[in-house]
């Protein structure tokens, strides 16, 4: 164990990638892990970007993480795919990804995906963006696919976080709701080649003009083309100022407690379901009682307090 | 409370909002009001739609239950969108809606939106779920912004899982990963009339066809154009033939099993975190805590065994 923690904190993917599965089956190892990595993180830019299926998000963050490798940086990749619970399309996604950025030392690129029904996939991101983070990947950007709850606090434990949008959402734009709104530092217009680009970004102002941002920030629009690598430098310059712009700015502390009580919370969620079902025949006792109720022989709510008492 | 719950039971649209605030708050009323009101459900068909976000999922929503109200049917829609936490949007929407679908007491339509940091949202709505099947409403719409994690889960909980797509998705299809594939019963490709409607459904079939249902039903994929009411008959037509199908299957058993077991889970995880929070001091020590992790004091698996202890 303390041979796996020196080699991750020197930055060896291998064992970076055997502490990320390490912690996304979770238990007593991953606890000893995080606490060794722990003081070690702090040091990378963690860069959230999400969107809608069919935005171009992968693409996007490829050339990004792309952009940052020529400039020098060791690039950390994660991405949460929470929609493929049972196929193995995310490890199988990973490798064609791999032969695009290319097997490199400096760019080292992870799906997590959930492991069975006890959920904690988002606090396994988190402490695999933490590991990245002690392993000397300067930037670390996680990817998420679709705009759901643990998306939105995925992202929202990021430095900075950009919504990817596309043209043509046009009429609905409405639907991506106030609340991916709040959450963008940065939004980006990707496929701006297509048509209906300038009413995207006109009802976009729209919107963001009627948010409020605790920081006064105003989230700035980009527009990428990422298939032909347009406008990636762009992405990159609007990251780098928010960041600047968070470090001279008081609410960025509240924002750090806010990421820490929630991982906190997170984390205790699932100590707790975890310790209670580790009790002699509980997990047994759990699956008869889920029987009774699938026969509406018992509500769910009686067969929690037998199973707390 | 007795009252409550028999207004309720008597379909009484008031007194089912007022039930379904009461179950978003959690906490013991909403136990006992749950417990009263379990044996009276399972009449319902629970149609659970779902999709990327521009899908056109709330106009397909409205005009398939009007549909039902026209064939004298008495409908609740449940609408989940965990994106705004923190806005009046889910609110406002409704009103909306409520304007379209006209002012009756045969379709109710409420959204569920996330109330804080403890989550319990994908609970709260399978027990607003619950209350309208035992109010009476025959055809109950749970319809999910979003393709994440808990989505899935809501949608999973579903008699029948509906997915919506739109055209031009074409290169990005990939994007609906296996897993969303996995969860789609009846698969819709709305705005019908858009170009490139025959290369999403190829697409589509090509991905279907890989994929390994246990119960061997091969999903049909229904056109739509929501806005001019086409294909929703179409779209009645293949929920109800799932629904027949899985009346006659086994696998309809396991289902539910499964369901139930989530369902347990979740309410046991969400109920074991409020027990402890509620402890004395609890709530406090983990502000603390959470403080001394943004200034990289503390680590939070430290932190976590010291709120266990």
């Amino acid at each position: 164990m303390s041979e796996l923690i020196d080699k991750v904190l020197a930055g060896a993917p291998r064992s970076v990638a055997r502490a990320i599965t390490m912690v996304e089956n979770g238990g007593a190892d991953a606890a000893g892990l995080m606490k060794a990595v722990f003081r070690s993180t702090g040091k990378a830019t963690v860069i959230g970007i999400t969107g809608a299926p069919g935005a171009g998000k992968s693409s996007l963050v490829d050339k990004l993480a792309l952009h940052y490798k020529d400039a020098g940086e060791r690039v950390g990749i994660v991405c949460v795919d929470p929609s493929s619970p049972f196929s193995g399309g995310a490890i199988l996604g990973d490798r064609i990804r791999m032969a695009t950025l290319g097997l490199d030392k400096n760019v080292f690129i992870r799906s997590m995906a959930t492991r069975g029904n006890l959920g904690g996939l988002s606090r396994a991101t988190v402490d695999a963006v933490a590991i990245l983070d002690a392993a000397g990947y300067s930037k670390v950007i996680v990817e998420t696919v679709g705009v759901g709850q643990d998306e939105v606090e995925i992202v929202k434990t990021a430095d900075v976080s950009v919504v990817v949008l596309v043209p043509g959402m046009g009429d609905d734009i409405q639907a991506i709701k106030a609340g991916i709104m709040e959450i963008g530092d940065v939004f980006v217009i990707n496929k701006a080649d297509r048509e209906g680009v300038l009413r995207t970004q006109k009802e976009l102002e729209a919107l963001l003009s009627l948010a409020h941002r605790p920081d006064m920030w105003n989230p700035p629009i980009i527009k990428t083309i990422a298939t032909e690598s347009k406008g990636i430098e762009d992405l990159s310059a609007a990251v780098a100022s928010y960041v600047d712009f968070q470090r001279s700015n008081e609410s960025a502390l509240d924002r750090r407690h806010a990421i820490a009580r929630w991982r906190l919370t997170e984390l205790l969620r699932e100590r707790l379901l975890a310790d209670l079902l580790s009790r002699n025949g509980t997990g047994e006792r759990l699956n008869e009682l889920a029987a009774e109720i699938a026969d509406k022989r018992l509500d769910p709510y009686s067969a929690v307090e037998e199973l707390i008492q």
